[in-house]
């Protein structure tokens, strides 16, 4: 089975090490040998390791999907125009794809999804979702017969280990950063891990598979962990929680009908709920099923190795397809719609900065009380001399309530910083 | 798609229930209808509630076997020799097999697994092994270019309930026994479950998926919870860890090449890894793989609906391969022995009562120094006016000295019960 490899950085280096350190055993158990015939690179100076054969490499994508003798092709470009062009051109020249690009896949999914399948090959894509964790082929498969309600996932690496650091070590954000810098789990511009943008990416891939809906990472409300505050970790402590970046889709509906919401932000989970173990670097999603229950699938969600490892289970994937003359069925899609984030009833819990005087506390709620944002507990810390941290948690209302109500806040004059509008994970 | 079922107790009835409540939706999503023709029983009088149509009733499962129109047969009998009979009969009548018989697949897997393949079928099993967790066919497909080096699962929900309540709750053995019971999470004969025997056949089918080997649960060195007190909860409270019964499989190696040793007995886990926080009656299983690191999966281990959501989930796959004109690929034998399990160095917690007098600690002490086994820790507890509980741990040694030196622990006569040989999960 001939490969092309379209990319070869961290994870393209890690698949080339993967499949020649196990060369004969994965012959054995796939049933023919996986080779890879070509590969892309932009620079063929640059020193790739002992497993990159330099005869391999070539400057053109072309090369690659022109080649009628390749029958997979790997797409790991990441955010390059190049890897769209790429995989439609080697789907139209019959060959199967699998791709690490969460990118592409959180705007582009349905349209490569049923090109794939008009063509008769397949698409994969479980290295674009919580790296080596079998995700996405547990979701098209195994769950295929399962009405899933909810996933909740802790899908971003960088932010895990800079929430864990901040929770366990009571390091401050920008100190949880450089560490995560310094061991390599933050890039050197991290923005987009703590945006949650990258977040969004993958739960809009993940939302689309699970409730076989076109889901785009545009639709998806996010919020980062950027304000959070060494006070905020202390809250959640002495309540018994910790705070995670959750990444949230969930089945509801309205008087119209079905209805699915989408949201990234960071959330209050309680220590007794399986979530609020993982730590580190750690990738886990949690998913609701009206059969099955409740499933927690934990792994590394990022590394050169374990994502090898995720697209290497793809390509055996599409090969034994393709030997078998068989490809995917594509994912049909719910009759549903998305929204109703702003509109579910649930708790909030709200973290500021203000002036530390008297009256303060009373100006603040007053805002609360007027938008009818009811507070079910409320702790102040002394941050400084003239300066205190609040953090107020609220009974059940609404995302719409409440960014109205901390439009109002956030104009108050004794208002010095809003933090964090943190969710709380029922 | 017709289905023949054989068996409708609890699961069965639950997948009735849920192929009718889902109908609709179901085919929309597998493209074709699910419908099952014919329902093997024992008494056809009894009432199965409102989703079993009794006219699909028989008493013969050859009427099932030998019907043409009947393309898939579920086989949910439990230890009843007609399984088997019936399993290989459908095979042989050119039919795909999905079976939830962790009994038969123990002793059988691979004699029946050569038989699909051989007439082009498939026999899928996701639900003989921790219930609703997707565990079987990630490891048949989504790990099959993973080299698994072990695999630890709490895959009892009985067993996992007690220890749960013991640990949480400081009760003993027989009072969370009785609370299982009351729940409905032990059986009226809860043998099976607290021997471990249970956990074993799980862990003979993993293993022989995750290694291609063939292993039985003969081959599965047992200890059961029996012996395990509230004091041995409370050591393990004390030092940071919680009881677990694991079932362990591991690749290891000795001079005569690779080597894979299957076992299932209480171990002490650290709070801080993941299966610690696997309470209740749910199951887990942490992989560790060559590539992917560290997976952890956990879910509902029993239960009619999460099982049922499981058998679904291959009768889908079977259907769609049976379309396709496919059979999932046999499994292929990797080399390698089975054994190891009394040579591996590691550390042991061993438990039980003396009488409490001078001179007593020296003379248990005194059989463990003659063994050369090392002392790393040991706590004696009051239990009674003259009777001591005493829990060693040791350094590291192997099982097979351990099985010695216990041998004559035994012999002592101021030993006066010895619970329990505990595991330390490295």
């Amino acid at each position: 089975m001939r490969i092309g490899l379209l990319g070869c950085g961290t994870v393209g280096s890690a698949l080339m090490a993967l499949l020649a350190s196990e060369r004969d055993w994965l012959h054995e158990r796939v049933g023919e040998e996986l080779e890879v015939a070509r590969i892309l690179v932009r620079d063929p100076a640059r020193d790739r390791g002992p497993y990159v054969d330099r005869a391999l490499l070539t400057t053109s994508a072309e090369a690659i999907w022109s080649d009628p003798e390749i029958e997979v092709v790997v797409e790991l470009l990441g955010p390059d125009p190049l890897a769209r062009r790429a995989i439609v051109a080697a789907l139209e020249a019959g060959k199967s794809v699998v791709t690490a690009n969460k990118e592409l896949l959180s705007t582009d999914f349905q349209v490569l999804s049923t090109l794939a399948a008009s063509v008769g090959r397949d698409i994969f894509f479980e290295a674009a979702v919580a790296g080596g964790i079998p995700l996405v082929r547990a979701l098209r498969v195994s769950l295929l017969g399962e009405r899933i309600s909810r996933v909740v996932g802790i899908i971003n690496g960088t932010t895990n280990f800079i929430l864990t650091r901040m929770q366990d070590h009571g390091e401050g954000f920008l100190d949880a950063l450089s560490e995560a810098r310094r061991l390599g789990y933050a890039e050197a511009d991290p923005s987009g891990d703590i945006s949650g943008r990258d977040a969004a990416s993958k739960l809009a891939i993940i939302a689309s598979i699970a409730f076989g809906l076109e889901v785009s990472v545009d639709d998806v409300r996010v919020e980062g962990i950027e304000g959070l505050t060494e006070a905020d970790a202390r809250f959640a402590e002495r309540n018994g929680q910790v705070i995670k970046l959750l990444a949230t889709a969930e089945r509801t509906a309205d008087e119209q009908g079905p209805l699915v919401h989408v949201e990234v932000a960071p959330a209050l989970v309680d220590r007794s709920h399986p979530l609020a173990h993982v730590g580190g670097p750690d990738n886990a999603v949690y998913l609701q099923g009206g059969a099955v229950g409740q499933l927690l699938f934990q792994g590394p969600g990022a590394g050169g190795m374990p994502t090898a490892s995720a697209v290497l289970a793809d390509v055996i994937d599409a090969s034994r397809n393709l030997r078998a003359g068989v490809c995917a069925r594509a994912l049909v899609a719910d009759r549903g719609r998305l929204g109703g984030s702003d509109r579910k009833r649930r708790r909030f819990a709200i973290s500021l900065d203000v002036e530390d005087r008297p009256g303060v506390l009373a100006t603040v709620s007053q805002v609360f009380g007027r938008h009818g944002v009811s507070i079910a507990r409320m702790e102040q810390e002394e941050m400084s001399e003239d300066s205190a941290h609040l953090v107020f948690l609220t009974h059940d209302t609404t995302l719409a309530t409440i960014d109205a109500t901390l439009g109002d806040v956030g104009e108050l004059p004794v208002v010095r910083a809003l933090h964090a509008l943190i969710r709380v994970l029922a």
